[in-house]
């Protein structure tokens, strides 16, 4: 059997990101928690962490966080039914999208983490980096927009995200005088999630451009919509993130016509346990009062 | 000399995220971005790019991108004085911290940037991260909460941001009925930015607390506000940010006479040329106006 006390404190130094504060949370030494990744590490003959340039697991050490997330899951089933056995509460890491994050995450597992004492560990990636994280075992789900499903989990739809091009009246009126024409479209600046966003592309390409275009990068969804208020160009905005400054006219669409509809994918572990099943349950409730 | 055009590829590449995407944007084809790139590598015998994991530029790669931004923000000062020689609008590469790009940032640069045509690329990142990227030449400034300047380049104190620790009324009444005795303190989810954000446990040291305490791990700065809306949590919030709702009753604070003060300061390079120094004086304009 495995010693699950090297485990946890593998766990616990990544969670916390310091051999100090892991000590802290488990109530030991910060050379206790050295003597167990040593112990860890000479069992099993090759490193489970790396210290620089940042703290993370080695792909041996993801492998056996990944099972300890796992045993984490199905031994806050079996403590449910005997609570004798009650533990603090559970974490559970999941990678997400973050223009969820940044709009209708929160409400919708608010009330399943407040009655299960979950804590959650969120993560921003996108698709493809949030999903090499779930094969790797790093989180036990991933939200995002790919239906690729992974070996060992499960992938189930959850609705869409509707993204309208959006900017100040001012903006418009100052680099769209004459509508989305060619010239219009290659000297006004957009502004764009990152390198890998790619829905600024797609809606100029519905638009019939192909051309470059100048861009502003901004990867922060609250800072993206402070961006475009602030005039500093236009860009793809989800709808329900923009509702108040739609109504009051603070920012349009400069094309009304055109939308983009971005589809979301619940990933999760297979064997995830009674926890997962209930919040993946709780987000398709969510998803189903929507639309 | 050295020939610019090499650089130029891969400042492209790095930018646009692909070869494809950057031969879209110098509007030459993909094979004469990936010859460049090659007829780089030869010239200096090792690789300036590493394409797996992700696309990222080898530390020589860094060094080369460092120069050639230097070079185009130099010859941006040319270019306004012999208007002739006109280009289109140059990028800069910035870091900065989540709350500032989530609340202050873009108002304080809206009128700089399009007085200039300038494009930004934002990345955010805490303080380290975002310090050693310019050391290394990534970015050509730096906004952060460390005075500790970098070798090169110049450091501007630009006021503080306040942190208040916020829930919502019904969270208060559930978690700390009686105040915060050690007791509730223990229990009470937080929630907190990643592994490496100090602001809560600051908080704790300052109301005497220096237990382990249950959190999320919530790394978006709107996402953050969304948790403790929908009662996940208490977390230090900017006071910026939460004035709506703290207006509005909807997050109070958790301890009224508690609050931690966040220094910013800018670190810029020294040679940035005109282009820098206006932007500083830009962001030095905001933070007296704010203070």
């Amino acid at each position: 059997m495995i010693d699950y006390k090297l485990l946890e404190a593998l766990a616990t130094v990544l969670e916390h990101g310091g051999f100090d504060r892991a000590g802290d949370a488990l109530g030991i030494s910060q050379s206790a928690i050295s003597q167990r990744l040593r112990t860890l590490e000479i069992r099993l003959g090759q490193p489970v962490l790396v210290r620089s340039p940042e703290l993370k697991a080695t792909p041996v050490g993801q492998r056996l966080l990944n099972h300890f997330q796992q045993v984490r899951l199905l031994e806050r089933d079996l403590t449910s039914t005997l609570p004798s056995l009650t533990e603090p509460s559970a974490r559970l890491r999941i990678a997400l999208n973050a223009d969820s994050l940044a709009t209708w995450w929160a409400d919708a597992i608010a009330d399943f983490c407040q009655e299960e004492s979950l804590l959650l560990d969120l993560v921003i990636e996108d698709q493809d980096v949030g999903l090499r994280r779930m094969r790797e075992g790093d989180v036990a789900a991933c939200l995002c927009s790919s239906p690729q499903p992974v070996a060992g989990a499960r992938c189930l739809p959850l609705g869409a995200m509707i993204y309208r091009p959006l900017a100040t009246p001012d903006y418009v009126a100052r680099y769209f005088p004459e509508g989305l024409t060619e010239t219009a479209l290659r000297h006004a600046p957009a502004i764009v999630f990152g390198p890998n966003d790619q829905l600024q592309h797609r809606f100029l390409a519905q638009c019939g451009f192909r051309n470059a275009f100048p861009h502003h990068l901004c990867p922060s969804s609250e800072g993206f919509v402070k961006m475009a208020l602030a005039g500093l160009g236009y860009g793809m905005i989800p709808e329900i993130q923009a509702r108040a400054e739609l109504d009051a006219g603070t920012l349009v669409s400069i094309a009304p016509d055109q939308y983009l509809e971005v589809p979301l994918y619940w990933h999760f572990w297979r064997y995830g346990g009674g926890t997962m099943e209930r919040m993946t349950r709780a987000l398709q409730h969510t998803h189903r009062r929507q639309s």
